[in-house]
Parts: C-alpha cells; sequence; structure tokens
C-alpha cells in the first residue's frame, strides 16, 4: 500500500534512510592489473618470506664474518675467490673460512657466507698462495659483522605476517606490494550496480536528432548520474529510455531491480512516472520516504523493491542480502539531479564499494555577494569559484533558473544552507561541497559580450570561465566586484571603475542572404522595407550600437526611436547568441539579421556593413595581480595572427 | 654511438630532457561514456540551440503576458482553457488572446503565447461565458512580464557559442552540457603508449611460483609502474619479462619501441641490460642522459629512439610526430623506481595526456625527526606521515634499504633535500611529494610487537599502520616519540612513559611437529637433546621471553647462559615472522621452533607450552586525544570475541 506522506522529509532523516539501504556489500576477486582504485574485502597475510632466501643486498663479495676481523685499508684481508653467484643463479659454490664469492645485488648467498663486502672496499689480485697460483684473490679492506649488507629472508615481510588490512585501498605502491607477495588476484569489495533510467517522452540520447517541434531535448541525467556512479566506485548500468508509456517503463523498472543494487530514476516528477514507481513498490516493495525538505530536490523519493520470490539468486549473483533494490527517485533538472545525486546518493555507493569520500570533496571560501533565504528548507545553493589576487577562494552564487544545463559548468559546487539560516552576508566563510573532486576554480572569470576573437583567446588560456551575459549585465557585475575581467561592446551607458587590458575593433552591420536578394543597403530599408528581422538581446553590446545608429537616423528623420523601431518587423525578437541571427537568416527563419562580418562570412551570408564597435577587455582593478591577467595580455598580444580569418577585425 | 657521460646531470636538467622528449600529443574520438577523467584536445562550440525551442519551464498556463495586465489576487483575470501542451508533445493548439493552454514544465510554448503563469496562481472554474459554458475557464491571480517562466530557445546555450575550451578536463558535469548539446563522440588527447619492460633474471611474475634457491623474487615494477602509468593519464602496455637474454631483451625493446610513444624499463642497470639498451639506442636513437645526480636514482637513462626509416605509419596510428619513440631506464628497486617515476616521469606523461597535477599531489608537515644529508646530489628521502592529537602532520623518514618493498607502503612520499643542504633539523616544515595522490595519512601509527590478536584489532580499524619491529625497537621508538602506540610483550628492559591502553596475555611455549615424535618436554630438550632449532629474533617479545627462562633455567643448574644458548643446535638461527618458526618446523626445516600455542594451532603442530606473557598496548603521552586511540580502546573491547578461536589467549 502507498504511504502518504504529509510532511516532507528532514535531509537527516534522507541521509540515514538511504544509508539503511542494502546495496550490495558483496566480494569479488579481481586480477592485479584491474584492481587500482578498488578497496580490499579482506585483509591479505604474506603467504611467502620476501625475499624467499638471504639475499646479498650489494654488490660485491660473500664472506665468512669471522674471516673479516681486523681487516681494515691499512692491513687488508686477502681470500681466495672460490667463483661468482649472480642474480637469478643457483650457487654452485661454498663460502670455506679463507675463501669468497663474488656476488651481485639480489643473488642468492652461497652457503657458509654470512655476509657481504661491498665491492668498492675490495680489490682484485693475484693469489699468492703457491697452490692457487694464477687464481684469484681479493683484497678484503673492511671488517664486516654477520648478515652486513645481507637481506635475510623473510626480513621484508615474513610469511604468515598481515599485509594489507581490510578496507585497503589499493593505489600503485599497494598493488607493488601484493606482487611482491605473488598475490595476482585479490578479494575487493564488489561494486555495486545501479541501474540508470531518465524518464520522459521528451528526452532524446546525445546523438540522434532533435525534433524541437515536438519539444524533445537530450537527456543529460544519464551521462551525470552514470559518470557519478562510476566516480563513486559503483558501477553504471544505464538502460535505454522508456518514454512515458506506461507498461514500458514499469517493465524497465522491474528489470532494473532485478538485475541491480540500486535504481535510480531522473524526472520521475512526471505524474505518469510517479503512478508507475509507486505500482511497482506498491506491488513488490516499501517507499520509505517521499518528498524531502531540500531545494532544489522536494520531489526525491527513496523506495525498496523487493525481488519476486523465489528469485533470490539474481543477476547480480548475490543470495538473500540482494534479494531487494534500492530505489531513489531524483529530479529531472541536470543540476538538481547531479545536486542531490552528490549530497544523498553518492556517499551511500561510496560506502558500499567501501570507497572513502574525496580528500577534495569540499573547498572553503569567502562569499562574495549576499545570499538571502526564505525557504524553510534545507537550499543547495548552487555556487561557483574564483580566486582573489591572493589566491584565496570566493564564491558567488550561480542562479540561472533550475533548468538551465549550462549551470552544471558554471557552477562549481553547493552551499547547504540550514532552513533556520535567513541570510549569508558577503564576506562571510562558506563551505563549498564540490560537483566533483576533481572540480579547481578557473583561473579567470571574465564575463560580458560574446566575440569570435575572444573565443581564441580564451582558448589560448588555462581553465578560463566566460559568462555570455553581455556587455551591458558585465558592467554591471564587474561594478559588484565578481568577475576578474568585463568584456565590453560598443556604447556603454556609464563609466565603471576599471583596468583597460586590451582590445579590438569589429565590423557590425546587416545579414542578408547570400546575394542580398531584398537589396538591402541599410538600416533605413529595415524601416521602410517589409523584411522580417531577427534583433539581438538588449544585454549585447551589438545591439547597443544597432539602437545607437537607430537614435541617430531618428534624430536625422526628426521622428522618435519608437516610431523606427515600431516599423522594424522583429525589433522585439530577440536572441542571446552571437551566431543566432546568422542562423536564422540562414534557415530563412528571417530576412535580415543582426551581426558581425565575421559571422557573415562563417555562414557565407551577405553582409550590409552599418559600422565598427570596440571591444574591450576591462580589468577588476582589484584583481590585478592574478597571474591571469597577464595571460590575458599575452595572449592579447597573438590575437593578430590567431583570428586572421576573422574578417572586419582590426586589432592594436 | 654512445655517448660518455662524465658527470651525473642535475635534476633540473633531467626534467628539461624529459619534457622536451616526444610523447604523443595525438587526439582521439571516444564515445561520451568512456571521456570521463579525458582532456578535450579542441574547442566545442555548441552545434544547436538549448533548449531548441522556447520552453515552458514550470508548471502553469502559458498566456498572452497583455491578458494578464492588472491580474492579482483580488482582481484575477478570467480565461478560457483552450487545451493543453505536455513536455514531448507538438502544440495543436493557439493562445488567442482572452484564452489560456495548460502546459507542463518542459513543453513547447504554444502558438500566440509569449509567458507562463505557475499554476499556484491559478484555479480552474467554470466558464461562465453563455457559448463555451461547460467548458472550463482558469482564474489568474497575478500578472506576468513578457517570456516569464519561459525559457527561450537559445537561452541556455545558443548554437554557436562557445561550449568548452581545449584542455577541459571532462567531468560529470562537462560530460552532462556535451550531452545537452547532443555530442556522443568528443575529441580528446590520446592517452601516451607506454611500454613497460621488467629486465633481470630473477624476476618472476606474480601468480608464477619462485624457485627460491635460484634466487627468483616477484616482479613488483610492472605492476607499480603500470598502474603509476595509467594514473597519470598513459596507456600502460606490459611486455613480457625477458630476463637477461641479449637478443630476446633487444627484440623486445625494438617492439615496444615501434608500438609506443615511450618504453620505461626498470632493473635496467645490469649490466646486460644496459649494453641491450646502448646498443639499440646507438644504432637507431640517442642517448640523452645517463647517471643523474639523485638518490635513489643515479643509474637513470634518458634516450630516444627512432622508428625504422619508411616506418613512420606505426602501430600508433601516428606520423612523423611519433616516428620516433622516448626511453627512460629506471632504476630495479621498487621504491627507486616508483620514486623516480613518480618525480621525473608522471609530469611528462600528464603532460603528454593534457592533464593537470594532481591537487593532493604534496602535503606539508612538520619534520619530527632531524635528518642529516651528506650526498651532494638531490636526496629523495622516503618518509611517513603522521597526524599529531591536533591533526596537525608529521613526517617522519622511512629507511628500510632500497631493496625493501614493504617501504612502498610503510612510507607515503618522498621529501626532496637539496645537494647543498646537508641537515634537517626536527620541527622543520617540510613539504611531502605522495606517492599516491589518493595517500592519506594513516590514522594511527602502532609499532612493535607482531601477534594474531593484534592483527585482528588492526582489522577493525580504519587506515591503521603497523611497523612489525618488535617490542625492543618498539618501546625504542616510542621513547623518540614517533608511533601513537607500541605495542609490547614480555619482559622489557626498562620503562617508558607511556599510557596503557589495554592489552591480553598469549601462551608461548615451543612448536613441534604434530605428535611430537622428539618427545620434547621443555627447554631442558633443547639444550640437552640434539634437536635443529629455529630462535626469533632478538628485537621480539617472544625472544625475550624465551632468554628470560633460559636465565632461570641457567641459575637452577648453576651455570652460564651462554653454556645453555651455546648448547642449543640453532640459538642463533633467528627469523622475524611470528608465524616463521612453526612454518620451518612444519617444512621439516626445523626439529622445533619458538612460538605461540595459537600459531601451533594454526599450522597444525604439537605445542609444549613454556609459560604466558602479556602483550600491551602503550599509548604515545603526547597524541593521547587522536580519536584513533578511542577506537583502539573500543576494538580491545571486543577481541574476546574476535579472537576466540586463538588458543591461550586471555582477555582482561
Amino acid at each position: 500500500m502507498t504511504k502518504e506522506f504529509r510532511t516532507l522529509a528532514d535531509p537527516d532523516t534522507v541521509r540515514e534512510t538511504i544509508a539503511d539501504l542494502d546495496l550490495g556489500g558483496r566480494v569479488e576477486q579481481v586480477d592485479l592489473r584491474d584492481a587500482r582504485g578498488r578497496v580490499l574485502a579482506e585483509r591479505i597475510d604474506a603467504a611467502i618470506d620476501v625475499p624467499g632466501f638471504d639475499r646479498a643486498a650489494m654488490d660485491g663479495y660473500a664472506v665468512q664474518a669471522g674471516d673479516t676481523v681486523g681487516a681494515d685499508e691499512v692491513e687488508p684481508v686477502v681470500l681466495n675467490l672460490a667463483g661468482t653467484v649472480h642474480a637469478g643463479a643457483e650457487p654452485d659454490v661454498t663460502v670455506d673460512p679463507g675463501s669468497c664469492v663474488e656476488v651481485s645485488t639480489g643473488a642468492v648467498m652461497p652457503p657458509g657466507a654470512n655476509a657481504v663486502v661491498v665491492v668498492e672496499r675490495t680489490d682484485e689480485i693475484e693469489a699468492d698462495d703457491g697452490d692457487t697460483a694464477g687464481d684469484t684473490a681479493i683484497e678484503i679492506r673492511t671488517a664486516v659483522a654477520p648478515s652486513e649488507n645481507v637481506m635475510l629472508a623473510g626480513a621484508d615481510i615474513a610469511a604468515g605476517a598481515r599485509a594489507l588490512g581490510p578496507g585497503t585501498r589499493l593505489t600503485p605502491r599497494e598493488l607493488g606490494l601484493l606482487s611482491a607477495l605473488g598475490v595476482d588476484e585479490v578479494p575487493v569489495r564488489a561494486r555495486p550496480r545501479v541501474g540508470i533510467i531518465s524518464t520522459g517522452d521528451e528526452l532524446v540520447p546525445p546523438g540522434d536528432s532533435l525534433n524541437s517541434e515536438r519539444g524533445e531535448i537530450h537527456d543529460v541525467n544519464t551521462t551525470t548520474i552514470a559518470a557519478g556512479v562510476d566516480a563513486a566506485g559503483g558501477e553504471p548500468v544505464v538502460y535505454p529510455h522508456a518514454g512515458d508509456d506506461f507498461e514500458a517503463m514499469e517493465n524497465l523498472l522491474r528489470q532494473a531491480a532485478d538485475e541491480c543494487d540500486l535504481v535510480v530514476s531522473s524526472g520521475s516528477t512526471s505524474a505518469s512516472a510517479v503512478d508507475v514507481i509507486y505500482r511497482v513498490i506498491e506491488e513488490r516493495g516499501e517507499l520509505l520516504l517521499h518528498g524531502v525538505a531540500v531545494k532544489p530536490g522536494k520531489p526525491m523519493l527513496v523506495g525498496r523493491i523487493d525481488h519476486p520470490d523465489g528469485d533470490s539468486e539474481t543477476a547480480t549473483g548475490a543470495g538473500d542480502a540482494a534479494a531487494r533494490s534500492a530505489y531513489i527517485g531524483l529530479p529531472g533538472y541536470p543540476v538538481s539531479a547531479l545536486t542531490i545525486f552528490r549530497v544523498f546518493v553518492a556517499p551511500a555507493i561510496r560506502a558500499a564499494a567501501g570507497q572513502p569520500a574525496p580528500t577534495t570533496a569540499t573547498v572553503d571560501g569567502e562569499l562574495i555577494a549576499q545570499q538571502r533565504h526564505d525557504e524553510g528548507r534545507l537550499r543547495l545553493l548552487s555556487v561557483a569559484l574564483i580566486e582573489d589576487a591572493d589566491g584565496e577562494t570566493l564564491v558567488y552564487p550561480v542562479d540561472k533558473g533550475s533548468g538551465a544545463t549550462t549551470s552544471l559548468v558554471d557552477a562549481d559546487g553547493v552551499v547547504a544552507i540550514d532552513a533556520d539560516t535567513d541570510y549569508l552576508a558577503a564576506g562571510e566563510s562558506v563551505t563549498v561541497q564540490l560537483f566533483d573532486p576533481d572540480v579547481r576554480p578557473p583561473t579567470l572569470l571574465a564575463v560580458g559580450e560574446a566575440d569570435p576573437a575572444l573565443a581564441e583567446l580564451l582558448d589560448s588560456l588555462d581553465r578560463p570561465r566566460f559568462l555570455p551575459v553581455g556587455s551591458r549585465e558585465g558592467l554591471r557585475r564587474l561594478r559588484e566586484g565578481i568577475p576578474d575581467l568585463a568584456v565590453v561592446a560598443g556604447p556603454t551607458d556609464r563609466a565603471v571603475d576599471a583596468v583597460d587590458i586590451g582590445g579590438w575593433s569589429r565590423e557590425w552591420g546587416l545579414l542578408v542572404p547570400d546575394g542580398n536578394p531584398d537589396s538591402v543597403d541599410g538600416l533605413g530599408d529595415l524601416i521602410d522595407g517589409d523584411l522580417p528581422f531577427v534583433n539581438r538581446n538588449r544585454e549585447s553590446g551589438l545591439r547597443a550600437g544597432f539602437d545607437a545608429e537607430l537614435d541617430a537616423l531618428a534624430d536625422a528623420r526628426g521622428v522618435d526611436h519608437r516610431d523606427l523601431t515600431a516599423a522594424i518587423d522583429g525589433y522585439e525578437a530577440t536572441v542571446s547568441g552571437v551566431e543566432s541571427p546568422a542562423r536564422r537568416v540562414a534557415d530563412e527563419r528571417a530576412a535580415v539579421g543582426l551581426g558581425l562580418r565575421a559571422t557573415a562570412d562563417r555562414h557565407d551570408l551577405g553582409f550590409v556593413s552599418v559600422g565598427t564597435q570596440s571591444v574591450r577587455l576591462l580589468g577588476n582593478p582589484d584583481r590585478g595581480g592574478k597571474p591571469a591577467i597577464d595571460a590575458v595580455r599575452d595572449a592579447v598580444e597573438t590575437l593578430p595572427a590567431a583570428c586572421s580569418s576573422l574578417a572586419g577585425y582590426q586589432f592594436e
């Protein structure tokens, strides 16, 4: 029976409920070559002595230590050379009193010998003993103690000794010790099998083409959750996408539950998906939680799906312990799904795999923009990192709306804000839970006007982050002190305290189909003709340039700016990408678009020049000491060469 | 021609020479599912708008924003419901003035609509319009602006925009963005192929049996270097071990050079190996360095092997750039080989793969034992880490001799000591280059007497490190203040300032073959009989107990201790493992061994009891606050249950 959950579960309850789920805990044998990063399930004791024999630790001569008593540089002892033993060979000679045997490092100590004199303290001479004339003798110029320069059998590790404990994570060095012990297969914690199901009729796998008229979008969560499962030490099992078809989804869910330790679905907030999940859980398991007091992620589900009776031997090869599968339903939006996965699910997968939490999972930093909070539930606030001039970590909120996939890369992690905290002040120290232990702050945060030459410049930098928010918004953020750099094009409304790092100019105008079929000659044709136009968004510098020209034209015609814009078919039809107008003209969705000569070239469109505008890189005055700013200065110098194919560009 | 290298190269020259080697730099296309951790070779621009359509960002009603002007809770606006659009469906309805359409999150905005009113601000009512009686109408209780709750096409990322730059490391979040863009295959930096060759007749792969009479040992370097190559972003190619056979080794080296970007051999310090390498390099390449002023690692080789003429299209699939292979020869001892690999070779592999250095590659700590240095060359000192009671990292040198494979796990990294530094004082702050970015300090450092019950105790702790140095050496190190805990058994010569954490007692005596064929009754039979005996090493508490009993016997007999020990055949034949005497008795290499009742049981041997001795866990008084000490206390409580099968043990 489906339970009713009248109140949202608090996050600690969610963590405990998930921690109590059974996610496998099996043991498997793996080849040593495949064991890197795995976790030992059992203690490994040495089965053999290492070394397995008394071993010469230096190149030199094996001797009876007693024969060397009193030997020194002044009064060396002379021993007859009885033979040689190399590493990897069985000694065929014995060291009797008064004799020695040449040995190389790693050789088996010949019978009778109990010490080695290093070769540097010896000299080869001709034996002067009458009986052995012509034979070689060795002058020993130092005394050695018993066992000196010898590694006794078992001295490295003795057979029976505890070598590695259960729970040891296998890095190259542990693998090396296991190799020395002759171990070529090790018992490790099995990776919990995690079935991944994305639901929603609108989802299409990456690589397949989209029907945008039907509102199709590419499936993101299968990729991110599978990679997250892998990173947490689990084995992702990706199931085909089933759409919202009731029966297909039910079959898929049952199959995944039978084959995996944990089933994670996302987008399961749609009514039909929840219906299926409820039905399967009702028939075969238990719903443990529905709804969590966390933003984002409120609609999270946690449950358990038992395997059919008499089928306790499942595809996982496990017995009773795995006769049920855990189920977790994640929200559908990519950032929400990955956040909830990372905070609540990944720790449980790591625990089942025996993997420790990564040491780099969190980073502390100073919040540089205040954050109000009136949710009454835990908020996992998406934030991004940037370093100040001293290398200290600064943290700023990223809120592009939870549907934005670019937040995946524009944010670096989340800050947890308690339900009863209602305000985080700028300057406060916060702990960021990173989306991935490999996340590092970008070396440079630039915001503002997107531009083809800027893209080249960014390509030459190491780990830059650029947010294409447009010139106007870029300036606003620079005023707030958040970015290192604002990229500003065209006329701007007011000045901001900044350091000019460099820049270039670009030619802009009207993009028309190749051959200019409507014979567009300038802005006047837009107003006086009846041509479908596609404009840029208000924040862009290109739009600012366009509006300034329209103002000039309005003045010249003695009319109001609004009269002109009202006459343009599509003045309000704005798009945010540099290339978007060009693409619409190329697709014949518009007759004229606002854009750059370089973009027209790239898309083989006609171009009607209107003007040139400067693009300036304005540096945050507080970040002048950052090495990345110098790197930008250097990169600007290389732009004339890197951008030689960009039409309409002038570099300084 | 083979060059002569009269002086050792300095470490910076080595780094530069290796950095100048050509290790590939190819680009390959990989499936997105296999791309985690790889590095983008090229910039990825968005090929499509995301979303590809104007998209409802909330569940609610699509409206013409103008229709909602003035709507609020007091004076709602009523709009006729014209239909519904779900996510993944093509709208079959238009929003005309005065009407609205129900939309779910993700749905395509129906034609005519330009905003969404969230469902929470609406109510469904019956239409009161005469013409549409019985139809549904929607009460709108808020005004919305154009584009409110709508994500416009391309607003997430616009077609043509720079999405990810070259050099970006692909973590789950970047893979998510690529999925959103429909990308299912990405151009990444190819992993440089690194051929791994271990040389030496004495080496046997793990898993194969050893002939100890021939001095065979297991090959460790192939495992550690292959794992290290993998960790650095390279593709290890393991070649079969060729022994010191001249022709076989030459063929192997040529094959590896033809197939790989880099060939790494270890153990190449043996004269025959160096001969082969010289010959191949002389014929086909260039020796760049031979001998490096670093300890360990002096015999390192760096060179280049050209591919045969006309064979520039090699198995690597590369052209001219890969028409030569780099060669690096590492020392043979495992710790030396891994140290040199990590410090000099791994950075070059990472650079070729485009991988950044791990953020956790180094850790700073306080040296707690002084270190003299008079090498005149760079010393890479093996060290281990331990935390003090405040969680601060302490560093102590580990010097077990470079042949010891246990140093791989007993040390955590190296401290580089310059050639012109001759002394590091205790208390000095040092930077440790970790053997692996996953290395973490153990939670507990225990040293002293190995014991079967102790092994159980260690198994129950998280990341303990135990060094089985014996009771006597354990006490000495505790006096020096290095370990958290010393494990001490039997009589000790002097007291040390310590905190008693707990302990147990164990029964010890003489191990004899099953059935006690020589009818051994006690120590007297050892002295008076002619039985080959195997003793424990002087540092062990078991030996101390044995010697104390011999003293008592000597007193009783009125003879000197030495007279008794001289009469024991094998008194000086000591072994260091707890189980070593038992194994020798079981192998019939000795008739009597010194050991525990529990060990006799385990090996199905006869046992002649001599006494019981206490085993104490002595805590370092400065480390009382460490959580691991409390964990040890707790673990001691569980020992009676965990060790119920250990014969002869008494717990408190």
